[in-house]
């Protein structure tokens, strides 16, 4: 199999490029960039040097369609809405890591985004791939919308309670932080070390573009669904996410009810991993994996629920759940290529 | 004036050291510990080595309640509730960092703490050191019990709305978040760098033992009041705390209007600082200093508020504080010997 | 193929843990723990959980020799000195981290190590375990001593100019620098969090233990060899060495020679990658791979040589390095179960 | 005592308007900027925030030169160079932070700097800041050319022992490491967090700029000192430089008999700490104040010395040492306004 990845130098596509560089089934890596075409890999990134040097090519969409088997687009936002159209009528299937292809009302990517939005007919093909929740859709899809780092582990942590009509919609807060990377390879000064570092600041409160790929997906689950309270931190660390998320339920539930429940839910999802009772995740111990990682507690004197929910916001956040849905797609080991274990320390 | 530091070698100790040996009013420091005794200060920290050395002396109340003109106790759970009621009939102010003198419901001590409460006397005599909304008391006391430093950096973004009634008490969602030294300085597998660097943790979710503190407070402000949520989180820096706060109103207002309240409430504080709208601090902004600064906004799609405060928690959380409170004790100027200006970068 | 871990709670063990579980040749991992022994490796570290529990085993030589293909002792000082002659005459092939079976010379063991040396017949029986140097040894051998974090970074970037006589071996200056997790994983004052965050130290100057062991190689390349200076940093950062090296030579080169001969003496070597020019490398090139990153440059106004050469401590400089002297024991692909490229960012 | 700062906005102006604003005897305060003129310090860094707030003014040396008793050049280099000039013939004696005024040899400065020399009356003019080894001087100096950051712990580190011609010259390896702050406010490639945090880079080997400044001291101390070898790293903190230096002695010396020789030598300097015997400085130990600490031992196998000196490079590296020198210019006392302790944990 051949991959292709667009926009193979920003931090999701450096990791898709380390990863699939040793997954089973792909043969060979083709790279594009608009930017930087006819650059080497390599050159930007000496750390990557091997024996092979890996060219960036033109973004060439009919080329591509057909010398790929699969494409992913790991672009900034308002790329892929231009490329998809030109891509998805070829041989490659498409998985597109940013934001444009996940809201499936054009008028809520305008309003959120900022941006264009890509085609009706884009939007409608794009199957959004939390594979946990969607992995028959996923399987037979042309294009996959993969999610965006926090709504993959808000949802995986929502998921269960959403699906079993045990939240209240209403009474969901999301307190999400994430490591610094989250914020991409574009040096400002927010990312300073000097700045980032012995920090802890709070952003986009309440304004995040990944507000309403959240509230989609909850509105799914549950038509009840309105707009949820959502804050963005970013953690002095590189990698990592942790969602702590609070609700309360419709009846009352123990921590011991909701986690069989949880453990239920995910029995056969090789990458999500409960906690038993009193326990909870860091980030760390789902570092440069694929795996979310959720713990949770009732507290029994207001009767509150506390999920928490941690992912490495470069991995299933972007590029290992990009892999994960490459696999559903293809219909390969749902786990081919993808790290077992955390690295720790 | 003559000042004491029982527990000098803690953290919290260490910023009392360095506050008070450049404060305009102190003439002379005497170091007191239990474990320790005899041996010099200098020679547990080098980098504190000047001209003059400090000895620790042994924990004599006897001696302490007449050598010293105020005695801050630096000192763990259980210490200063055995040592206030030797040293609170002499001539010392008593300034105490732990939490034994802070719940005036002893059962609540003995609930959260897991330890035998300080005798009722002392919990009378003992003033909460809040000195944003306790002022007058803390002026007239001969006993103050300094804030823990979740709680300085709650309630002072919860006081304004509290006591004017305007939050829903049992709405109110806490998810904090400390650097590595609010764990203290004894090593263990949690703040082994390690494990803590590239690392965010939960930890003691709903168990903290500040939660009491901080709903004893709310209490004052709100009879009604009922359990809040509360989450506490390890931040891989080594200091500040930023508290994120949420909670919905009873009556709908803007955060125009909030914020002028917020800036109202706090105009003669010298140490808290209200942003403009939009704004929100980071916890870099109060490094090193006595600041709470606090910014907040209102969600248009949820009406609930977003309250942002944080503080640097061996400073306004901790040792900063116990110096202003002397200063409130003392008739001196609010702000002696505290720094102006955060460190930065 | 069957391995076993003695020591593998410990950072080199569970790095040997991660890396062999997904090794291709490796059918079963069999754990060994003294002082842990009935305990489950996954209760210790539950990031490691998967479908398959690990227990971790009493340490018994007799079984041990027998029931597994490879041993591999990630143990302290101290302890393989009096495991390997109880191991080394079964059926399974020995990997030792420690460095109980690197200084040839006893006397040596006991001044740097301050205990007692292992006996004659395993030093001697013990292969030291650079593959770079020491290929064809290590491929006939039955013990392997797997070589130290610094040393290995200073001796591959020693060996060129060492082994063909150009550097002045008595002006030879090694600046070593090294993440925290090089202290072990027991919790100290000089490994807490809030110590060494924001914090350069510099530990055991010209007294580290692994001195000797550089110096034994050296005297190899060089019979006039004499001591070195030598120091190490603890660096605040989890893993990476970096040793900056300073000599002079005997007779005047210019970079782009001396960087020709280090093309030209690693070329068959799949983990040694030389840079060009004007450039260096930085730890984070080598961030959780078996590579080592050397450049160079000589110094037109003191004729000096600077070398500076880059490592993972936990991997190059422990466990994937074992993984690659097993390799070349059973005589498999060198890189087989090697990551290829690092973790970036 | 009126103080301007030019270049308020950089980290050294950051951190010479937080000393000056607390320092005893200046009462006023004026901002100079030329690229950021009619913005107000406070908009551009909201934490300091104060009751006062300082607007940015114009850079019109005509002006300055008469409004203020002090004038603070904390300006990028090639910017001094051309201000001195207009500068010194006024009121104001003038304090440079940047590299414009170091070299005596103009030549010198436009082979490392890349850049036009200043005039040589304004060369003339300057003297160099090195307080411990140049103060009288100082204090009657129109114009102090402070030290670069590298400098000052380097030649702190060698003045013992090169001015009693005891150690040498063309032994000199200077191994220096400095925190990410170092490398200036500009966000750029190297110094993202993402980048930087967990990494150790090294940069500009053997052509730093700080190398000419260092050599032109110690020849002054010693006029057969030859070029030395000097390399630059960046650690994963924000502030502090540990310099390692190494180097033989002319006569055999044991560390007991330098350490005593360096007491000696700073027994009446307030900014230097000389360790005892087999006692190393961290960079932490002098974390926000003005002290230099140095450690030092002599390897008892090759008999070459190795001294540790640490600073932390915004303070006795940049702004802390600059109004150390300001205090010597003025006569006033040399630790005025400057920190006594340093910030720990």
């Amino acid at each position: 199999m051949i991959a292709g990845i667009v926009g193979a130098t920003g931090y999701g596509g450096i990791e898709l490029f380390r990863l699939l560089s040793k997954h089973p089934q792909i043969n060979q890596l083709k790279l594009y960039s608009s930017s930087q075409a006819g650059v080497e890999f390599e050159a930007i990134y000496p750390q990557f040097e091997s024996r092979e040097r890996h060219p960036l090519h033109e973004v060439d969409p009919v080329k591509m369609k057909e010398e790929c088997d699969v494409v992913f687009l790991a672009t900034p936002a308002g790329v892929s809405s231009r490329l998809t159209p030109e891509l998805q009528d070829g041989k490659a299937k498409i998985i597109d890591l940013s934001g444009d292809l996940r809201l499936k009302n054009s008028a809520d990517y305008s309003a959120w985004y900022k941006k264009d939005p890509a085609p009706e007919p884009s939007l409608e093909k794009a199957v959004y791939g939390l594979p946990e929740w969607n992995k028959e859709a996923i399987r037979s899809a042309d294009v996959v919308s993969n999610p965006g780092c926090y709504p993959t582990a808000t949802l995986l942590g929502l998921g269960p309670v959403m699906s079993e009509q045990l939240a209240d919609p209403g009474s969901i807060i999301v307190d999400a932080k994430s490591g610094v990377s989250g914020a991409g390879k574009n040096p400002n000064a927010l990312t300073h070390f000097a700045h980032a570092q012995e920090n802890f600041q709070i952003y986009k409160v309440n304004q995040h573009q990944h507000i309403p790929e959240v509230e989609q997906q909850l509105m799914q689950w549950n038509e009840e669904t309105t707009p949820i309270t959502f804050s963005t931190h970013l953690v002095p660390m590189t990698r990592g996410i942790m969602a702590t998320i609070y609700f309360t339920l419709k009846e009352e539930k123990s921590a011991e009810e909701l986690l069989a429940l949880y453990k239920d839910v995910y029995a056969d999802q090789p990458f999500v991993r409960v906690k038993s009772e009193g326990q909870f995740p860091c980030t760390k111990d789902v570092y440069q994996t694929n795996f979310c990682d959720i713990g949770l507690t009732v507290d029994s004197r207001t009767k509150r629920v506390t999920v928490v929910s941690v992912i490495d916001n470069l991995m299933k956040g972007a590029a290992s759940q990009a892999v994960q849905n490459m696999n559903l797609v293809f219909h390969l080991d749902e786990a081919a290529g993808l790290p077992q274990f955390p690295v720790y320390p």
